[in-house]
This record gives C-alpha cells, sequence and structure tokens, in this order.
C-alpha cells in the first residue's frame, strides 16, 4: 500500500516525564513504519532532548509552542489566555490539516477543553467521551463512558453505544458487535431511572443489543460493547485498579520466596495489564470531537508515548473518525 | 456473662441447598455457645434431615410452616397468598419476640418484603439497605448500599452513613468512624448530581466526613464508610467478584505445575474471599428494618450458614439494631 504517512502531532510538553519522555518516546515511533510525528513546544527545550539521539534520518518536526500552562490554572482560562500553549498549537495543526492526530499526555481537563473548542464535537455529542478496550480482561470489549460524562441523559448513553460500535468494528475488527446497558440485574425491568428509559432506547434503535448486564459479565467480555454513564465507568475503572494492586500486594506477600523474583515481577506486570484497564498506551482516544485525540496519563513514559501514537494512527488509517460521524448522523436521523 | 441465648429463626426452606444443607449448618451452629435455633419450615422435612445427625443435647426447635414458594412467584403476592410459608413464618417469630433473628439463604424479595412488611421499617428508612464489611480486602471499611436502593436522593446516602457508622462501631468497634462518599473525583466539586447534593448534606451533618473518595480507594480503606447508591454499590460488589474470578483463573492457568496444588488451591480461596465481598457468611444483615435479618446467597452451604447465624448472633448481642433506631432518630431531629 502506497499511503502517505500519518502525521502525530505530539505535546511534547505534557505529562510528569515532558520533555525527556516524551521525546524518547516520539523517537521510537518516529523509527516505526508509515509515521511522520510533529512534536509541539518548546524548540529550544525539544532540540536540546533531540540531540542526544540519532535522528537525522526520521521523519520528525518540531513546531514551536511559546507558551506553558502551568499546574492548578483553568483550562478554559488558560486556552483564552495562552493559545500558543502545546496543545492549542497540536490541535490547530490538526484543524488546519498540518496533522492528522494529536497525542498529550498533559491535563485532561485542558487536552478536552482544547479538542472541543479547536476542532468541535460530532453532531449529537455534548461531551466527547473516554472508552476502553479491555485488552487482557476481554480483548473483544469495549467500555464507556469511562468519566467524561457524568451526568447522562437516555440519548447520551445512545451516543456511547453508537461510539462503541464504531471502535468495535474498526478497532477490533467486530462486524455486527453486540450492545449491552451495565445494571444491577440482567432482567429488562432491573435498572435506575437512566437505564430504565435507555433500555427503551436501544431496544427500538438499530443496534445490535443485548439487554442488561451486570458487574460480573464486564471481565467476561459478555458483550462487545457496554454502556454506563460516565459516573459509575470511572468509579468501576478506578476500582479495578485498585483491587489489582491490592491483589498483586497480597500475592507479593504470600508467593514470596516460593518463586524466583523474576516470575513473580512477570505475574505482577500480567495482573497489573488485566486490572489497570486504561493503561495500555497510557491513555484513551477521546471520542466525540471532530479529529483523532489521544488522551494520556500524565505518568506516561517513553514506551507509553510509543504505543499512543501507533493507536492514534490506527485511528487515523481506519477512518474512526468519519465512519463515527457517520453512524451519529444515522442515529440522529432515525431518533 | 449470664446472659440470655440467642434465638435465630432459621428458613429450613430457602436456598439451593435446603433444606440438607441448611439443617446441617443449624446443627453447626447450635453446637457453639449462646445460641438457640429455630429451625422453620415443613416439619417432616426437617426433622428427616436432622434425625442424620446426634442432636438430643442441642439446643434446636423445629416451627412448621405448611406453605412453599415456588421460583418465579411475586414476593408481594406470596407474601399474601401464603402467609404460612417459611419466611413470614420466621419474621412474626421475631414480631412476637419468640426470636431474635431470622436467617434466611431464600429469594432476597421475599426476604426483603416480609421483612419490611412483618418487622416494619426504621424512622426515616424507604427501604432498607445492604451493605459489606470489607472483611479480607480492608476489614475496617463498610461500603453500602450495595443493591437494595437503586434509585436515591440525597437523604438515602445520608440514611447509609448514619446505617454505616452504627456497623462501624458496634461491628467493628471504631469509636468515631470516618465517612466518605464514593464519587469521580476527590474534590469537592467532583461528583454527579446525587453526590453533590448528598456532600452538602453530610458536610452540615454530625458525621465524621472526609469528604469523596475515589474507586481505588474502596481496597486501600480510606475511610471507615464508604456511601454510594445501591445501584453503583451493586455493580461495584458484582464487578469485583467477576475480575476476583478472572484473575484466579488466569493465576491457575499461568501457575500451573510452578506451584503444588494444594498451594494453588490456598492462593484461589484466599483471592476468592478478597474479591467475593459479600460472601462471608454468603451474605448480609439487610439494615433498616425493625428486626434482625441476615439475607443469604441462595448457594450458600452449611458453613456460610453457620457463620451467618453467628454474624447474625452477634448483631443482636450489640444491640444493631436499638443503636440504629437511635441514630436515625437523631438525624431526622437534626434536618
Amino acid at each position: 500500500m502506497n499511503r502517505q504517512p500519518v502525521r502525530v502531532a505530539v505535546d511534547a510538553m505534557g505529562g510528569d516525564y515532558a520533555p525527556q519522555e516524551i521525546v524518547k518516546g516520539a523517537i521510537q515511533a518516529a523509527r516505526g513504519d508509515g509515521i511522520e510525528i510533529i512534536l509541539v513546544g518548546s524548540e529550544d527545550a525539544i532540540h536540546k532532548e533531540m540531540a542526544m539521539y540519532n535522528v537525522s534520518q526520521l521523519p520528525i518536526h518540531v513546531v514551536n509552542a511559546s507558551e506553558v500552562i502551568r499546574d492548578g490554572e483553568s483550562p478554559v482560562a488558560a486556552l483564552h489566555h495562552k493559545p500558543d500553549a502545546s496543545v492549542p498549537v497540536a490541535m490547530h495543526l490538526v484543524k488546519e490539516d498540518k496533522a492528522d492526530a494529536v497525542v498529550s499526555m498533559g491535563h485532561t481537563g485542558m487536552v478536552m477543553i482544547s479538542a472541543i473548542e479547536i476542532l468541535g464535537r460530532l453532531p449529537g455529542i455534548k461531551r466527547p467521551s473516554i472508552g476502553a478496550i479491555l485488552h487482557g480482561l476481554a480483548p473483544n470489549t469495549v467500555v464507556l463512558d469511562l468519566g467524561a460524562n457524568v451526568d447522562c441523559k437516555p440519548r447520551d448513553l445512545l451516543s456511547f453505544a453508537t461510539i462503541g460500535c464504531v471502535i468495535a468494528r474498526r478497532m477490533l475488527h467486530i462486524t455486527n458487535p453486540t450492545v449491552a446497558l451495565l445494571s444491577n440485574g440482567a432482567e429488562e425491568g432491573k435498572g435506575n431511572k437512566l437505564t430504565k428509559e435507555a433500555y427503551q432506547l436501544f431496544k427500538h434503535s438499530d443496534l445490535n443489543f443485548i439487554g442488561n448486564v451486570e458487574g460480573h459479565d464486564i471481565p467476561r467480555g459478555r458483550a462487545n460493547v457496554i454502556v454506563c454513564d460516565g459516573f459509575t465507568g470511572n468509579i468501576l475503572l478506578k476500582f479495578s485498579e485498585g483491587l489489582g494492586d491490592s491483589i498483586i500486594e497480597h500475592l507479593k506477600f504470600t508467593l514470596d520466596k516460593r518463586l524466583p523474583n523474576e516470575e513473580l515481577d512477570a505475574i505482577s506486570d500480567d495482573l497489573f495489564a488485566l486490572t489497570h484497564i486504561a493503561d495500555v498506551g497510557g491513555g484513551a482516544l477521546l471520542h466525540g470531537v471532530d479529529g483523532v485525540v489521544w488522551i494520556g496519563h500524565g505518568r506516561s513514559k517513553a514506551p507509553q508515548l510509543a504505543e499512543a501514537i501507533r493507536q492514534a494512527k490506527l485511528a487515523v488509517e481506519t477512518n474512526l473518525v468519519q465512519e463515527l460521524k457517520a453512524a451519529l448522523a444515522k442515529v440522529r436521523n432515525e431518533c
């Protein structure tokens, strides 16, 4: 295939280990096929980091962003007072078709607001949402929303379902993904006011809706797309991480001296990956804005950054946003 | 101490393994100190089971209940058409002061409705709630509600907090339990509409309120009482079970042949206990009715039944219901 390389704008200033680990990860990713990296941030700082590597043959450009957003600044105010900060500059590159995707390990609120304001929302989307594929646990399942939308209406859940189906089709290659509502019981009558109303909306939609699933059905991958409000999703996501940490600690104590250290470390890493659902690539795609945007954890290092860039590239190559736009328009026409 | 034995009415007909495992578990419990068992159900069936054990010296009585509730019957209808079924008969024993507590592994809805109708609710309680002490994970933490109250008002969360504090004081011997709201962020402004409103109510109450906690704070036991609506609590509870099962399966596969079978089994049992939060005693106390009632899982066997009886006895001995009544009255007077 002779396609154009995917141009990923990387926020070089965002994250706990910026710019060092960001530049290092971007260089790793740039060694892959079909990718072009645009590092956005303080030119001086970026060039200083790049000087430590042999990058002369790599497709890496630098775009200067002169302003810096400090911890604790309000994202909305920061966006308006510092338009030349790395996050908005990166978003403008996508808006002006100078880049195909943005990857940032910076402040979640700042990335979210900049994406909404600069790229715009897709039709029918109130706030973009964050989903996760349960890679280790249930690799054919996407759960969303995981925290962006706290108070939801039934229509929001329908948007999440639509988004989830596009992810499942494009990223997981599932032709006709099954969709379920996360609830406190499997029967149709079970649920809170929100999910009971959404049940009726889902039932009369074009979705391949299989009804309610319960908490234990998530790790079993009972549906390809599992939908919940962002309040529930966020609590679940973090509970999973906390439970994973507790279990790892417990096992390290129990298995100490019974297994060689390296085996114990491998088991811990496994369980970490299983329970830290959103840690693959150190974050998640932001769905519902008019562009490919990856929001990562501040604690991400070079390997997570490189993986995030690969995931963003995949989203561009599979036309995720265009497909989503079409799917959302279809839902709007039906309702 | 020369106190009266605690009289526990046991529903001999409820549960997947009734009456065999129920009678067996009741006999185990009756061998303990300060306990008297009243087996409620079909006299013939109970006596047939009891004949298999040497029970002549044990404080076990049988009270006949002539009617049987079938799977799929509506609890409300069943209660009115079959007042002589084992669950309502057991509740009446408490109501008439012929027993101090009820333990049932039968249909949750039936036990709940019978408790409400026959024993009555405590002041300010809309529906009784179910909480769990996180024995293995965070032994000084109670989480509630775990499913009885799906759509909640801020006042309901305040009732749960009050109930949780009484459990923490009486069952965990914590003098001034800390209370937190489960939310999607630690800061005061975080939460959904319900928890944000409840935050203000909690803040101006007499509770030792420490603010919001997040999902990962649950296994860390960040507060003695963690409050959520029953929809969220139920999903969490079941997710924990499902995640636990997945991890156990994963470890069995990974550690197969690397550890002796009995060690692997011990690890599995440990992790099961850690993640199956509500499985200690095979169920939980029902809080907010005017009596001590234990609702167990249908799948409970003799050891769970014996443990449930011990938990019910503890609740009676610590005056849990009287204390709760006083605490709820205090909250009502304040608001």
